[in-house]
């Protein structure tokens, strides 16, 4: 009897970043491509895949819009319950035997071809850029030519091996230290590790200026420390946003569940979309105060304290 | 079988307004004068007196250290569960046939004879005032003189009952209005009635300034008002003080039980010395998110979501 | 002697819902379509158009990072001096006598095509859809057919009228009340009305939790309500971010000034990037302790309170 | 021509503890009790007096609630221009030749009779307790009786030059490290020094819950420290306070400025009752966003801001 191969559905096509990080989530796991990330976090939600790789953030294009709608407005099911972090290195691919001074064509996502704007002008001034859909879808265009035809392609450095091509030129990318962060998907939240991150959204309902700051204070009353906050239309009027925080703890322990409450009952809506091990494994700091001991022994302080209390009526 | 009348321990002397706060707070108690705060407070918690009551605060003169210290710094068992206000009148008395014109001799409380002044300036100019150890102890020395002698006290009417002396002239004091509060004490706090107070003190420990803030973020963020602050040295270092709050609410309620546990968690100690319902009756409003139906329906949701967790390790 | 038209640069191409806003922010201006949004930034800042026209947010898709990322990272020199909100209605376009039942192609832009997916399944499930870089370039692309090809265009009533096609559907967008707002760019922000709104960027500088929350504090002390808060990377390392506010005021409120300063004092940077009057006009409810005649009598009470303070030394 | 001697009223009688703070005052002043604490301010406020000298707490016992209550209800033109911590030690005096084991009787004022109880109870148990209007009183009377009459006071060292009395035991209070803090008066308050407290009190007005915490949040925004809270009623209805704050730094400074300028917007009356060097001489930690140069800075930054914005209208 064979243990099965779990599979991982991950934003398509292959050869792209998103492969990597699906590979990194779930070493030897059967890769799923997919054409949008709405298709994978269906797949998750239906049981077609055991897990899910989305990209959620990129270090110069901010965030994934679909990812975060996904979170924020999905039918629910599908959590984050990891992330993971992958240096952005593009490379400059062409058919064997290319040469970088002869490139006509440069063809890749936009986004890409954006982060290499200045080595373009520099390497490639008289080149034609052409925007494609993917990096992937770049790379396998380009496997289609010769390498006569200067048609070169931005890609990482997956799509060389899986199109067969040759890296012309290595760190093409004008900003160094790029990164995207993707986000593992599953029907469960990861379980406290003591190292983790809470990533919620608020909708504070009516226009209730205060509220936001009413959220804060409640996070920071408890020594937790919220490493991103960001809006997203609520998609009703325009105007209206909800809020999606990540803060540092878990849903499991005490001054984060305290705070989620709090929080839960002053809003209108409150999700919380995930609980996960963080990626850089940092702990946070917390003070004797906030503890799960603490938030115990406070517990028995007022039941005792309760007992002094005359039974009602 | 009889039932036990209930002995009521207070500040005496007899026939002071500490004698009327002790009749309200047990009508047909039978009333023991005691000669200082610190005896009434042991008194409850030695059994010897079912109920106590002292002042705590005149609105001219202020708090009642002794009683503040006793709750502050005493040795605990005794409660405030109860609290009565009293108006504070105070008459001109003397024996049967004096003549307010030929007053030669006021005597008094000194804080009773500060809030005559004015009138005795006006009504009484030649007159000596006599320091006196309590308004009964002026009212019983008067009762020992004759009409002719020219000594009056200033007192409230339930002296000039007790020590069979004429109303000469009816509310004598300058400021209309004043009242004093007491306290009710006994070895146990009274049951939440949906309109009461809570009253405690909290040692903030180190000196760490911002303390003080959070304590009362602890409060505002939970809806709780604070009807009194009030500070009192810790008796350690000059400059060290404990902060005693009264704050709407009873420690069986919610909101106010997560406020005293977190506030318990930050400080070095916090001390409930009381919960009673308020005298005036009135109950606070709550908001929707702060009331206990919220509490609870926020830890079910909580436990919901704790579901989406996997089990640890 | 004529005037001179002012010229109007815009996000192009023409025909677009920015051309109706550039049209409505300068009626009468000398249109001009620029291809990106930092070339509108660019025609501003060197003198190139006295006024510039781009989209910042969308009710369904969010913000526009382009936009953003000008006023957070650009140069300077442009600023926000008018915001233009404008209903998004969608229609569909096509060749004069085209039938509706036989499109076999529908183009527009991806955001476009997203909006309009409930109506093109219910109403054209058949018909291919393809991606184009502007609705504008969809419409001019389907002019070029004859209305027997069966392709048609999804854009607004302007592309119609531009390139001489019919409107074959009205309003066939599936979500009903979407507006994109515009803001528009000047050398100078706009003079204050009363009912104004006033954008900036923070820079936290070191990772100080903590930091945003005393920045809405500033704001909320002073009664500013903030209207939107969203987050951008700073593009130096991945989960490191500026936050973006529109705040309720004008610099030049003493309010919103003070409010300016303590931001500047607390934070490495503080850039605003724009004052304008409000598009809805709505002035905010301002305290009597709030207003500007409440901050220069506290200038004057403590003036005189310095009277009664010796000479320094 | 002779510099005129400062003369400097304080609060009598004479050889009392008040004595040597109004000593150390003004050193060669010419000093002058007077009977009570409105007193000591009248004479200041009316030029009688330099310099007025009056205890304002004392370590055990708390507030003097006379000099709070002058402080927040005269009539103003006395200000706390510098503070005095004096340490209270208390000794056993009697006519030479007093024999400790003979004593009959202890006079002193009853806090000091309440600062020795456990040293009579072990030393003196058979002795009665007199109260006395002060400690110097209770030494004048003893230094009309003789040795044999077994009669002693309880008072400083300064009672027994005065009274030319013996010390029959040095260091007789039961609690170490005792100490009262003085209050320096004069027309006008001290200049900055770097070191400094300015003392305050709020009144909120209506019952506006919540004021009190806003008034705290404006000190702890400006990186100010409270040394001290205290509340003294209204006086105008029981269970209304007004407030009173030690602050940390003074009123020439920017940080403070703009913090009591914040204070007196909210609230119904804020008063200024001293500015004043710290007794202890320790300078507040200022961050470098609260520092004089970082508020001008941010004028300055203000300012040019206001470049950019058009003219009115």
């Amino acid at each position: 009897m064979t243990a099965r191969v779990p599979r991982v559905a991950f934003l398509g096509p292959d050869a792209t970043f998103s492969a990597e990080a699906a590979h990194e989530a779930v070493p030897g796991g059967e890769l799923e491509p997919l054409p949008n990330v709405s298709d994978v976090f269906a797949a998750v939600r239906d049981g077609g895949a055991k897990v899910g790789v989305v990209p959620i953030e990129n270090m110069i294009e901010g965030s994934v819009n679909a990812t975060l709608d996904e979170l924020c407005f999905g039918p629910g099911g599908a959590y984050v319950r990891g992330e993971i972090r992958l240096p952005v290195t593009l490379h400059l691919l062409g058919p064997s035997g290319s040469q970088p001074s002869r490139v006509r064509t440069v063809r890749s996502h936009p986004v890409a071809l954006g982060q290499c704007r200045q080595w373009l002008r520099t390497h490639a001034p008289q080149a034609d850029t052409e925007a494609e859909t993917s990096t992937a879808e770049a790379a396998r265009l380009v496997s289609l030519t010769r390498a006569g035809d200067g048609e070169v392609a931005i890609a990482p450095r997956l799509a060389a091996e899986r199109f067969g091509l040759e890296v012309l030129a290595a760190d093409v990318h004008d900003m160094p230290g790029n990164a995207t962060r993707f986000v593992v998907l599953g029907t469960s939240m990861a379980a406290a590790t003591g190292a983790d991150k809470t990533s919620l959204v608020v909708f504070f309902g009516d226009d209730r200026p205060g509220l936001l700051l009413k959220v804060l204070e409640e996070f920071a009353l408890r020594g937790i420390n919220l490493t991103k906050i960001e809006s997203r239309p609520t998609k009703t009027s325009l105007g209206e946003y909800c809020i999606l925080f990540d803060a540092e703890g878990h849903p499991a322990e005490a001054r984060m569940a305290e705070a989620l409450r709090s929080v839960h009952r002053h809003v209108a809506e409150l999700r919380v979309f995930g609980a996960y091990p963080r990626a850089d494994g940092i702990a946070p700091q917390v003070s004797p105060s906030d503890t799960d001991a603490a938030y115990t022994e406070a517990v028995t302080w007022h039941r005792r304290l309760l007992d002094d209390v005359d039974a009602p009526g």
